[in-house]
């Protein structure tokens, strides 16, 4: 049994994050809250999400497990106003969602769970660096590399204490740096790895501007992008491979 | 003769309520305002609007009939800003309307009145049941019924005193019900009928989101949808036909 | 060796003025400040720039020649907010400018300037007509020329002391006058040309609605179309080629 009533914003800024990476998901609908795993086709970047209970404006839930069509899902969550809610309960027997926005009823088929990607498990990596920063900072660092290259290398500088993005391009690079100051916190320890432009540039799509984006790094490791949204009550830990080097 | 001088805003609503369902139409010239009336080529939806002379910053003509391109005079209208006046002169000789916005002046040809498809007689129906609704309902109902179907049912149930929208599509399911205390007005008679999305897309964007919008319905009988617009000086009935419900 | 620093929107309005006709241009890097001067491939329209050296926050310069793609530059110029500073250094050595923002550093490859079209001289006529006009009126003009022809004729009638556009289409016409009281100056001579309205449309483009316009015309002979930006630091002449009439 599920049923639940949450903001049209929180459910739009759940969805988001997830729909960067994959099509269809598993949502487990805990007593505690939402919690969705996914990992995209390549397996190249992995999404763990949470969502808790006290997100909502009521929440009503044990333990069950549903497959969506997300994009179907943003579409309806798209009908609502900024300040509406939005109302969600389980019809176990015919699998069906039934969403309500004042007065409007969409009543969703669900995809059997059976049928979607197996959920990643997220490894738990003892990265030497952590940086956190604005999401504003990223997106400036994303946009950038963009223009030059389809790859980019996040890196720490352990002796220099400062955090660099850098993107070599046939004819251009982009470069760019934030020291101790400009950063809102640094654990400093050597580190850089390379990424697929395109993954980072579709997390990026997901990371609040405004948010404080923690971002874990190694030498040649996976990149961990962590932040909060729904004033706290939810969290998004996203992971993306690193590209081999190749000088 | 036919000389006139009116709001670039006014003038826009006129030419948008008619271009959603045709590309040319016929305006008469009355000297008591505008009349244009016209069917799309499918003899689906139909358009009946009048204009006023006194919604008209000054006015003079005296029956005649022309036949205008309806997405020409859009883009010259489209040309004024919101507050400017657009002022209108009928060339009998050259058939050409002369139209000036502030030192501007553009000369458009006429077409030939009678190669444009016939005006309709929109039916005199007596329809049991009439809603009186918010443009910006339509509007939702419009678009959340967009998500899963191409078909839209519109109906009205006397007993429980309420207006509905059904849309069914292939897995998912859109429904809206406006009781009496979210509608504006409601005279409950049983109705329900059928109809394409594609028309009732188009007449929407026609609809004023903060207008009132009278809905007049039978039992698959086609929908009368009347508004006002020019602060109630001009008035849009649409018709559009059912279609055969098919369970 | 050149060394700047320039606000992000000066620096857009610069190569603006200039990408609406080449792809690329040589920038002189004079002491006093910078020159671009470029003509399209067809020679049909040319531009000739000046930007102050006192529009720059600080400026060195030495007298050298660079080549730029100008939309590589625009991007990296457009990843600046409306008020940061962008600092641009050449490196003599490898021939690239390092451009920084705030942390961000690009370093883009410059072209040879051999390699790039020839500059233009203006040459230097001596117009019979001359009208200072809003850039909004010549964007007005423009627009309603475009509805109807891919030609635009510019005029001054010296006895009636106005200036006037034409546009003549297969079926429609466009013609607007703007009398010496609608005109922020007039020196009166008889002048009509016809113009292509692509190479007019791009002009456009660059010319601030809000700035002051400079045309100088004359009797079937190229328009000159002056203004300045940067407050007047800056400093653009468009020249365009006028059409053979046929009538």
């Amino acid at each position: 049994m599920f049923k639940a009533i949450v903001s049209a914003d929180t459910l739009r800024d759940t969805l988001d994050s997830v729909s960067v990476l994959v099509d269809e998901c598993k949502i487990h609908l805990n007593d505690d809250g939402l919690e969705i795993r996914a990992v995209d086709p390549a397996n190249v970047g992995m999404v763990d999400l949470t969502l808790s209970a006290d997100a909502f404006e009521s929440y009503e839930a044990d333990g069950g497990l549903i497959g969506v069509d997300l994009s179907r899902l943003e579409d309806i969550a798209g009908m609502a106003d900024a300040g509406q809610l939005v109302q969600l309960e389980l019809d176990e027997e015919t699998r069906k969602l039934h969403i309500q926005i004042e007065g409007l009823e969409y009543t969703l088929a669900l995809i059997d769970p059976d049928s979607i990607r197996q959920e990643p498990d997220l490894p738990d990596l003892d990265l030497p660096a952590q940086v956190v920063v604005e999401g504003a900072d990223i997106d400036r660092a994303v946009r950038a590399a963009d223009m030059v290259s389809d790859h980019i290398a996040l890196g720490v500088d352990a002796e220099k204490e400062l955090f660099y993005v850098d993107a070599e391009g046939d004819t251009d690079d982009v470069h760019l740096e934030l020291e101790r100051e400009d950063l809102i916190d640094l654990e400093a320890g050597d580190a850089r790895s390379l990424f697929s432009l395109d993954y980072l540039k579709d997390m990026n799509k997901a990371l609040p501007k405004d948010a404080e984006v923690t971002l874990e790094l190694g030498e040649e490791f996976p990149v961990k992008l962590h932040f909060d949204f729904a004033e706290g009550l939810g969290s998004v830990t996203f992971m993306l491979a690193p590209r081999i080097q190749s000088d």
